[in-house]
């Protein structure tokens, strides 16, 4: 069942140690078969170096496990609320990318400072408000998956232009075309965070990159003008 | 005789170096038989490259050597202390890991600040007092054990819920239910040194992370509720 | 066609991941012959560990493609403008390396700190001023190129002598009397930066080096008196 | 000549990459026979990756070169100044290793600020005064000695104890009872620096280790009543 999609969860579930993103287990990325409205989801606590293909949990969009001998990740709700939410997304990654999680931990947005930022997300990267003491301690995961959905809403950003959040206390999710972009996406919001940060001790009022810069940097990589690597829309 | 257990010690140790907590030879674990009450402990100062499972020594909850042709860790003393004081754990770890020294350096605890924390150690990961002379000049690693032991006994602090001490000017001690729980916890009390560091550096009033959010995090980690993992009480 | 300066600017590309200077995608090196004023660079958007000496793209000085199968570099005209303006170079490198990208971000110049510094670089490393919304908009990367040589002018820095500039809110750009050479200084930009990064977070007004020290130190390396190496003129 | 010392400053050399003091070439180690009063050095500017120990440079005490076919180091002069000022020591190192060249660059000393640096520098590590127009201009690298023998005798540093020094804006170099003897204090000295400027930056007032917990560590594993590791003296 799904195995397309199980060998590519998987593959895309080990780029997370090969990019340096996660300690241990803490980490997860799922795909969408968007036709059969079945998510493909990394078992809860399962070691990268035993992880196989076979192991991927399938469940559907009430996050009932379809078809797997393991518990799918903990962190399963999150991610079934988040490919209802936004339906242009097909993977979603979870990790506690230390740099990403500094910010996380710290309340704070990273802004866009520069192209690179700019080459991937068109904007702040949000980070979601602390959940309340009754969301945590009821269906605390579903609630996670609520409140980034209620930080897109209620701040007007499209997910398709910011792949990835920052829940509040906790750490980044990212998102995207597939499993392997969102991964992507994920290594690339580290690599920003940790720049920004550098950025932000050199100079707290140096974060001015224009408007213009950002469309430009955006728009070259994305939509129907772009123009970067050798077709168009490649990511 | 405990050829089971040195081996478990031998690799927690060789743990040590694959997970980079530490430079040369700054760093020992050791685990216990609670049954004949004796621990196994690397030698003093031989490399890992060399190290093997047959080089571990075995002392008594004295600190006396039972067995094996080498010196034991010149930090013994304080593991023993901390195995009596301490009846719930089964493995010990010293190490001069560089984030975790930082916070230990400048007598600072490390609060808890995120999930990443809140998984592993339930609240903040004390520093002790800094020693007194008498304390250093006369049974000086024993009365590290003491001065660790005073810190869990007077700020109410169980040792099972917070795996980990940072001994002021010194570095991290942290335990476990074996040896290699123990290294396991060493690893995590690194990562979230580093990740508080940049959070404080970031927002230094910005550690905010709500009671209930790590009640959450602890809770479907550890004890009879645990959701995370494969089965019930995986670490 | 050029297939001695095609392997040439393909190893100094391999470069890049070598010495850890790029995330996926995001670097380029170009090598020109200035007989021929023709430019050879990487193509656009391919993944390194995929990439052949032949797969290198050979453009004219008006960006326009004389050989090959692929796009070349999308910040050709960067590198272009560089080389017409700039007849003493014939390599030029572009990346995101973070520490470098932390002080094109907050728009601020790399002051000559220490003598790692004098070795490389005759002076500070400049910060362009941002960029026009106009420049943006129209002919992005050929305006990159023009700030970059603006910047020189106007502030009289020789860039044979200072081989590397910030493009502010964006990134680094090296050059050199080869490709390899500007990968060299590309390398040694980024090892600056992290240095100078931290100096100036130790000690905000501790930037004091002596013109006579940078002085030394650049002239011990270059020029008809350098004593540095094996034979004279090494870099 | 010299076999089996060029053998071991080679090994020597060797460790500066493998520890990851340095980049390119930027470093060099020496040793001394002390009945011959014959140095053997690393030639200048030769990468690591080619290196053989033949290549060694063989120089007596006037700095002239008695055998070998390359260069030697640029630095050569001040290696054997510290020779003849310091006759207790038979290996140097120098690097431009990040942590402690932020230090040198910022012009401050590296303060005892816990046991790991009290393990192996028995005190602050200084940094010398700022060279004069003068003592570069001439001479510069003997001078680079001298002014590290000059703060180690107005500030009455035994450099037995403290084997090591930050020269201003410049980097550190290292020595110590053999040429492995002096890398090895060159890779704490590196890891002591990125400690406790983490630690400065937690808390800038800080640093308050007690003496007596520097006696205790340093005398622990240095002197007649040394009792670390697996016999006396060793270091």
């Amino acid at each position: 069942m799904l195995d397309k999609l199980k060998k590519e969860v998987y593959e895309a579930n080990m780029l997370l140690p090969k990019y340096n993103l996660i300690t241990f287990t803490w980490g997860n990325v799922s795909g969408i078969d968007r036709e059969k409205n079945l998510v493909v989801i990394k078992p809860s606590g399962v070691e990268y170096d035993v992880l196989k293909a076979d192991d991927m949990v399938v469940v559907d969009l009430d996050g009932n496990v379809v078809e797997g001998k393991l518990n799918p990740s903990s962190d399963t709700a999150t991610h079934v609320e988040l490919y209802k939410a936004f339906p242009e997304i097909s993977g979603v990654v979870h990790t506690h990318s230390p740099w990403a999680v500094s910010f996380a931990q710290a309340g704070l947005d990273i802004p866009a400072a520069g192209t690179t930022h700019g080459d991937y997300f068109y904007g702040s990267i949000p980070t979601t408000r602390q959940m309340k003491r009754e969301e945590i301690e009821t269906a605390y995961e579903k609630n996670t998956g609520s409140v980034i959905i209620e930080t897109f809403r209620n701040r007007q950003i499209d997910p398709a232009q910011v792949p990835g959040v920052l829940v509040n206390d906790h750490g980044p999710f990212t998102w995207g075309t597939s499993a392997v972009n969102a991964v992507h996406n994920a290594v690339v919001l580290e690599q920003i965070s940790e720049m920004t940060y550098h950025t932000l001790q050199l100079n707290p009022h140096g974060i001015t990159m224009d408007q213009a810069l950002l469309d430009k940097h955006y728009l070259r990589k994305h939509g129907k003008n772009a123009y970067y690597g050798q077709k168009k829309e490649t990511k």
